[in-house]
């Protein structure tokens, strides 16, 4: 079996690349069929990193170190790894050269600091790193057989890596993978019904699966499937039985984001469209534009937060303020016509909750969010949720829930004589 | 020495909850005077995170294992545990009657899957849990005098045990300890900037000071500085120096984020807020709504992320947009007046900027954002930035550096006679 670990440097790593370069490193072995394992963290202690490589080397026949290639005094991977393997690190006159050319490129002097990036580790293989200083480093291991692969911390420069380098090594180092791995996405349902829904299905097919997780990703629940090799027919049927599982929550097989899904929605239908939010205070205009490309659709958000706004921006008329409050359907409403109206879009969706912890009420309790869609002939949809969690769930589950809410709502949407829904 | 473990267990923590978890836990232990030599992360396999437990208590004399607590099929830490221990499970009736409870208060009834939340291992003492159904386990681990602590995955529940158990649990399991962290401030500086800056002082200090290290926040750089205990004068010399190298940048010790620092500001001079943005989609007025009672002093955001809207809503005159662009100075007051008179703020901000990848040209290339903050006299100032990074690294630093931007244009203010700087 050819297990895998992963083992990420640098203190600064416990707080925000670890998830990024993790999940950058599983999908790229996935794709070349093989499985993380176990990582392991620890901050840029020379000592402790070469305890965990050697550890990981014993456990393991692949083991990726990210992280403390960087020029600084706290970078010791290169050196913790040289020492552990009593090999020599060498300055490699090539990778100086590459060095040198990308500071000329940003018409900077290198600082003498970087000269130790372009120190390799004896018998080792570089992986070029366009676009960053610290190549990449293949080590092959012997006696044992067995492969350490240092890449850069930043993720940007880990994944250019990973793409250039890495994959095409594993799929030459790994032709027959033992297994494949299918992420299949299932949006606007919680992680207990996904499970409850699809057990017995998974159950049916257990024999012919290598493994199965549900894995709750952001507003969308994944269900990665892996299958022995030569069995791809049984993800094909699996993928069916779940499309008549799940009807619309299901997005598919390694599906785009909940926001690219809009975007492509908007762009076949050549509509654009405007939001209104409160509660989420911009998230949604946030999540949309992380797309490239978005403003060929999304005109805008008017984040309203205060009531003001609602009536000067959004013209929602004071009375409905009064009297059904911020938070309602009839709120929601004029909110989701007015965005809709001063955006001059095609389709608008509006949202206005209370994220807590403060300005709840007996009728309306912390979690409870009114939203609206308003189409192109000026109908209009509004929707309760109450969702749980504290302030920063709330919004996160209604930015989701709001994304979602549009798309089946767009999805669904026909032209209609005159009546109209609302 | 006290060495100290962490074990995240559970394929999900890989994607979302690694980094908060392990987060909280580094910041308890911090408070107890212990620090965190190792994280380990492994999926829901029982003999991968037995054998993960079994090494770390080899190492560290405190490991603390967080996830797998849960009432699923993959939920297996506790099943691990026990077997690694060779301890039985117990059903514990008390345990079961505050989950039966929790329950109860949300007017449903437990599924019977729950039960085996209520099951403890032998020997370990319980770490109610307030806010979910699992509760924490200490498990005193001998011989050796090793201590193992279970918690539960979801962060929310995982920060409550904390607070209430574990913490008072460390703070008279180790009651003088070796070390104690001060973390420092500061931004708007970029971390190699602040290394540099502040590379002679911490060498001065060397001996005095137990560790020293630079963690790049969201939006901050982070000087942690840990002394020996009793050497807390040490600490204080430090922060000293540190107010005189940063001067503004310094935000101080255990300060507040960005947007409570400039939300503070708000509220001391009773200053309202309304943002305009264009490149950043709504993220500027999603972090400034992260502060729960932002209401008090933010109008709204107006996410003009089309021309038509910065026109419509804005008022940005259709000569500007033509004339020098939507990434421009001038442009980028006119949203920022615009946006201070519609929603009748004291103050505002506005960013426009070319996130990328498209929408670049020679004069203006990917990472340029202008900003621009108008005061309540109706001056304006505005700033030209440069950002390095791909669209999501343009996006977040274009909003920390807004959000500095504004603090320390907040602080400089001073009422002037008529002429005004612009």
């Amino acid at each position: 079996m050819n297990r895998v670990e992963l083992v990420c440097v640098g203190t600064e790593l416990l707080l925000s690349r670890v998830n990024t370069n993790v999940h950058l490193v599983s999908n790229y072995l996935n794709r070349a069929g093989l499985t993380l394992s176990r990582n392991t963290t620890v901050g840029d202690v020379q000592e402790e990193i070469a305890a965990c490589v050697r550890e990981a080397l014993h456990r393991s026949s692949l083991v990726i170190v990210c992280g403390g290639l960087g020029p600084t005094f706290d970078d010791v991977t290169r050196e913790a790894v040289a020492e552990l393997l009593n090999r020599k690190l060498i300055f490699d006159p090539e990778v100086w050269e590459a060095i040198r050319e990308y500071f000329q490129r940003r018409k900077v002097n290198p600082p003498e600091s970087v000269k130790k990036q372009a120190c390799i580790i004896e018998g080792s293989q570089v992986l070029p790193n366009h676009r960053g200083t610290a190549p990449g480093l293949l080590i092959p291991v012997n006696p044992g057989g067995k492969t350490l692969i240092l890449l850069p911390g930043p993720p940007v420069e880990l994944e250019g890596i990973l793409e250039e380098s890495v994959l095409p090594h594993l799929k030459k180092a790994f032709p027959s993978p033992e297994k494949r791995c299918f992420r299949f996405t299932v949006a606007g349902l919680p992680e207990s019904v996904v499970e409850e829904r699809s057990s017995s299905l998974f159950s049916r097919y257990e024999k012919e699966m290598a493994e199965f997780t549900i894995l709750t990703g952001p507003g969308v629940i994944e269900l990665l499937v892996q299958v022995f090799e030569g069995k791809k027919e049984v993800a094909r049927k699996i993928e069916e039985e779940l499309k008549t599982i799940f009807g619309e929550a299901f997005l598919g097989l390694e599906s785009p984001s909940l926001p690219e899904l809009v975007g492509n929605l908007l762009l076949e239908r050549r509509w654009t469209l405007t939001v209104a939010e409160s509660c989420t205070g911009g998230m949604v205009g946030s999540k949309i534009t992380d797309v490239p490309g978005s403003s060929a659709y999304f005109k805008g958000s008017i984040v309203a937060y205060s009531n003001q706004l609602k009536r000067r921006l959004l013209k929602v008329p004071p009375t409905l303020l009064r009297k059904f409050g911020a938070v309602s359907e009839q709120v929601a409403i004029a909110m989701a016509k007015g965005a809709r109206k001063v955006g001059k879009s095609d389709v608008s969706l509006s949202l206005t909750g209370v994220a807590g912890p403060g300005g709840a009420s007996p009728e309306k309790p912390v979690g409870l969010v009114w939203m609206a869609v308003a189409f192109p002939d000026n109908r209009c949809l509004a929707r309760q949720f109450l969702f749980g969690g504290n302030r920063l769930q709330v919004r996160e589950r209604a930015v989701f829930s709001g994304l979602d809410f549009l798309r089946r709502e767009i999805i669904g949407w026909r032209p209609k004589e005159k009546r109209g829904r609302k």
